[in-house]
């Protein structure tokens, strides 16, 4: 017996819980947790369930497209690691971060690689047999350097995540599009404050007495893309900006680590530039 | 067109959120928002819908008793002002932060009364046009007290929930029995830490770094009802007993009037001394 | 014997902390607690000192005058209530919040009256015998209501802070300068991020994770004044942006209590568009 | 020109700081930063300073002694990397965490080595360049077991602190009287709530809303010595005990490398049983 996870997404009308439960039933599935959630506004269904048993996932999927509406997204998930690439550039508590949970078997993924404009990292990364691939992007442009990086990405077959770890370098439409809702930054500041370059100056030069760090996905628009997990901590006068980047470190990796563990596990819907999270 | 609540816990088995949405369905009621939690420990299960449509009360819950295990609980709620009483002594802090709520339309609740062993806070509460009764327990022995507390309780037909608002004195196991799981008090530290008299000063002598407030059920053993709200700030070496004392009283007043909130909500199910929020 | 404070910014030169010292001592004054912050970008210094013993005005500026740089800036306090003005329009949360600290004696103030340009408040405000002033705005000029306004707080002698308790109407440059690091507000953001109008609305729609609210001394530019205090609540997709409002008043009351707490005891310093804040 | 820190505890009497600052002015050094508290139930004075200036150590220390009261503690310190020993057992949470901070240059220390009764821990260490030894308990007695750890420490001529990232043995009065105030230990739950075994499992059968964690200097009475830091988040009834583990190891690590940057960067006072923090 195994547990497995259902996602579904659809237009809210009556009886949708009704539908899929007697589904679950008439596969044998016991519900374990299930959280259901209608944005009115948006006339808009979100399910998360777990189930117990024994699933036959073609049968599943076939009876639940012909009971939901059409519109309806419907995904069967077996719970394994996901395949995930880590960006980076030459800062390590991000990346630091992610390769001890992996080290310590917290993360439920495999780390295919890590890639950087920069070898910094390397020594780091390759103590943990991961592969490390330096991209340098210098004396090439801006797309000529995305495409190897994409050549890269893609001799993989199959990629969940794309985890920026304070990739330092802002990303093409092309690049995004390639990835879409499977990208997941960090961004240095508690968005929309401090958009743009140098978040940590502009928090000083403001005088913000709590500092913080967003986790998103990534869209086209730089820093504006759905935010998933967002955390803060507070600071004082005496904090200079080089302080502030240095504490703000400790909150950033602790952001993106809360992120990809619910991309991981399946809790995130993204929609209308938002997240669900369940 | 009315939201109707609906808690229903049971022990646990297959297809109990099919029966249950089966019924909503039958009965025209569309779910808006559902939550489900299985205790697998204790296969017990939990679940609080909130459901959109003309009910009609008698069927409905005629219907769901039919459908459910024999041992389930089941309550239909008609979301309306629940009645509260509140206990105070001297301290004004939590019983002020509830009657400002309470005066800006923010509780979903009528206040029948303040029940105080003093009366000090009688000036107060009554410009909030609430009826103050004080009980002095001098000269009387603990039992005839309270028996004129509940005496003064049970002249209303109908009271929802209890709220200890820094009532300073322990009450019997006659007055808790007869207020099962309807009496909130609000205990002046992170529960278990610090339980019994003076939790400040007892925090104060550990050299704790932070102090915190908990709100519980009143259950027979004093302190160890089941907790339904925690919080806590930081302190430091500058704070004594009694700057820790002040601060808590923020605390306290946050954890109270969430717990509060919660209650008046309809989101808890206490079970195994322990709550489940919705 | 008495508890005074002494406030002190200038310059920043070698020996300050012992010319200050030198004069304490001489004056038989105990230093019962004491910081110092030098910020090394501008070259300023910051202390706060309580000092304990009796003191004689007159002699200890002189000498300190005497001995300090002619920049330095130099307050002696004798620690008394403060006189307050509150300034309000129609919600009752951050207002109450302070009534119920004032008729626990928490506050060091006098509150000397209550501004709105409605009367909503005036049932609240009168019960704790607070005189309430309702100056409409309406079928005025903005300068002329202000002049209204200035006129009344003008009629006292002394007015330390003017406190805008959700104040929801601009200022003018003149009123600002009138009262310049005097008047003190809360804003329903986490500023910088969501300055303007509607700020739950835009975080609503921003699908931000968390909320907060900003207390700062009011200058010129809207929502740009030196931040005192921050504070921020966790949301989720379930809240809709009249959930983060009612959630977000929780912080907000929190929020500007504590900036008027720090204010009421002498700990801010204001600088650079900042604050130093001990 | 370089920066010192100077640490500086007595019995509190008048003039205490003038006569420290005039000592630091007739050395020609200028007071960066400068903490003081004094302690008026125990008559105890506590100062931090952070001087700037060409030091004299023996001069200035002579001077200090003859100034100051014969039980007056003074500490000169010329910042540099402290050697520090890392005990474990077989989690690696939290010591991945000093590692990453060890590899980013964060960590102002030298890992002299890590310690530990099982060999798990090696792989990661080793990748590291430090030091792993084992010193396994099986098979001789706690005093034994003990020795050949304590031999093994002494063997480094200059141990600041030791660092018991998730250690989970008990130590003996003899061990810990070997390395008073030197013993740094994360205990995982929000101290003094859960003292002893299993804190989690203690917390989960409790029902709370919040767990934690606590750094503490280690003494004879276990989970007693003075605390560094606490840290803590929220939980609900969703999570078993292994969540709550699993969720606490961050907390953990948080606080672990919080309270050792404290200790690195000499901001601890040890006092009766408490510390004070600068």
């Amino acid at each position: 017996m195994s547990q497995y996870r259902v996602l579904i997404d659809a237009n809210d009308e009556m009886g949708l819980v009704h539908k899929i439960s007697s589904v679950f039933f008439s596969h044998n599935l016991n519900m374990l947790s299930n959280s259901e959630f209608v944005d009115k506004e948006n006339n808009k269904f979100f399910m998360r369930s777990v189930v117990d048993g024994e699933i036959d996932f073609k049968s599943l999927e076939a009876d639940l497209i012909k009971t939901l509406p059409s519109d309806a997204n419907i995904k069967l998930i077996d719970p394994k690691k996901k395949n995930i690439i880590i960006m980076a550039t030459k800062e390590l508590h991000a990346l630091g971060d992610i390769l001890i949970r992996y080290e310590a078997g917290e993360l439920d993924a495999n780390i295919l690689a890590v890639i950087s404009n920069y070898d910094e990292l390397e020594s780091l990364v390759s103590r943990f047999k991961i592969p490390y691939i330096t991209v340098s992007h210098e004396g090439c442009q801006r797309l000529e350097h995305e495409q190897k990086i994409m050549k890269y990405i893609d001799s993989f077959s199959d990629v969940d995540y794309i985890v920026l770890a304070k990739y330092m370098r802002i990303l093409t439409p092309r690049f995004v599009e390639a990835y879409e809702d499977k990208i997941i930054n960090i961004h240095h500041s508690f968005l929309p404050a401090f958009i743009g370059a140098n978040p940590y100056k502009q928090a000083y030069n403001r005088g913000v007495k709590i500092i913080g760090a967003t986790a998103h996905f990534v869209n086209n628009n730089l820093d504006e893309g759905p935010i998933i997990a967002q955390e803060v901590i507070h600071v004082d006068h005496a904090y200079n900006w080089r302080d502030m980047q240095s504490s703000g470190r400790d909150v950033e990796k602790v952001v993106l680590s809360r992120a990809l563990k619910l991309a991981l596990e399946d809790r995130i819907f993204v929609y209308a530039n938002k997240t669900v999270i369940f």
